[in-house]
């Protein structure tokens, strides 16, 4: 692939994105309802789902985030609020760790709770990404837990005795704060062995909101290296 | 028991709400850190220790919520939040009902998660209750789940599916706004057969934040009838 040759990893990741994205975006159809998911591959997507609303189709979308909002906005997309539709035809969102079975981490950008409520009310999900966010077992990436700010150390001493080595995450110097007014912990693990069993030990646990694991949720995922394309579908068990 | 017979109904129940608040109020010992829970028998427990501070009794209280921050602020009480202590010694609270295995539904009042976290940070729980609280089998009072607004007719739905008979809490014509921002649906179930699992089942259902099962938690409850005390240990196992 003498192309790859001639860019940097910089440039392949963006491309892979980019391609991913407006692949996803050949399945929205005139008249859908669309989840519009946040974060860097996400980008690409609004950007041409504006050029596409500009040429003529009318569908409506779903935000997951003020960042995403915001800029669906500037590029002319009309939005509603979840509580308007029953259902979302469509969702596509990004993913920061994706494996064979279509198990993910998300969450890196903070926006995870909305983001699985708007993917657990949609008929159908796809996940894009480039390549390099294709694992073969989850955990490298650090694992987003959405908690309660009231009492929130006892959450982060439990994450500790479980080893899941919890780190808070700050911006600026400060604790971050979701759009619900949560903290995000990050988990260190390494490798989830079992990724569905712990979304459900961590979810148990009281004052956690949230996980970023994301198990029996996307229905297809669109990875893309540069401008080659593969597409991943999950197998209905 | 020729006292009962002068009363009506509701002064009974408002002297054992007192009765149960001033004997749990022996409990506390100078320098205790104290969970203070929320609702109209905890008033009691308010008041009396405003005149044990007074006498000079030298505690420090974390509050469960705005109304009870309130009223202990009027009585002179030291508040300090939560985040500033790494554990409470005792917490007193009220609960809607009471089994007699000391599970309890609670959040009667809105304020079921953060009086959850109080109670899963405090090394003693007591529970005090006139004895209209005390009933065999839970349920027959309406079940609070706290749910993220972002999502919630999904939520909803789930609750309807499984005949929980989800009704959404309303004040004054508005949809109830917990101290986190969350709304409330109030299940009607009328007997819970399994109130930890259930418990449990619900917690996992994603945008549901916390529910008012609590169960293992009480170390004990003092039930009052009028001036008649009752005290319950949970036996532990």
């Amino acid at each position: 692939m003498p192309y790859f040759e001639m860019t940097n990893d910089i440039d392949i990741k963006d491309l892979g994105k980019k391609t991913s994205a407006y692949k996803a975006a050949e399945y929205i159809e005139q008249g859908m309802t669309v989840g519009l998911g946040s974060g860097s591959t996400v980008f690409h997507v609004i950007v041409r789902v504006g050029e596409l609303v500009k040429e003529g189709l009318e569908i409506k979308c779903v935000s997951t985030s003020s960042s995403t909002s915001a800029l669906a906005k500037e590029c002319g997309i009309k939005l509603i609020e979840l509580s308007e539709t029953d259902s979302i035809d469509l969702t596509i969102d990004g993913a920061d760790e994706i494996d064979p079975k279509l198990c993910g981490i998300k969450g890196g950008g903070g926006a995870l709770l909305f983001e699985k409520i708007v993917a657990l009310n949609s008929k159908k999900n796809i996940w894009i990404a480039d390549s390099s966010k294709l694992v073969d077992t989850l955990g490298k990436f650090p694992l987003p837990v959405e908690v309660i700010p009231f009492g929130h150390r006892r959450v982060f001493r439990i994450l500790e005795d479980k080893n899941l080595n919890p780190v808070i995450r700050k911006r600026d110097g400060s604790i971050y704060q979701t759009d619900s007014g949560n903290l995000i912990m990050d988990l260190n693990i390494g490798t989830i062995s079992e990724p569905d069993k712990l979304d459900k030990d961590l979810k148990l646990i009281n004052g956690v909101v949230e996980t970023g694991i994301f198990c029996g949720i996307a229905d297809m995922a669109i990875i893309a290296e540069g401008e080659a394309i593969e597409v991943i579908v999950r197998s209905q068990q």
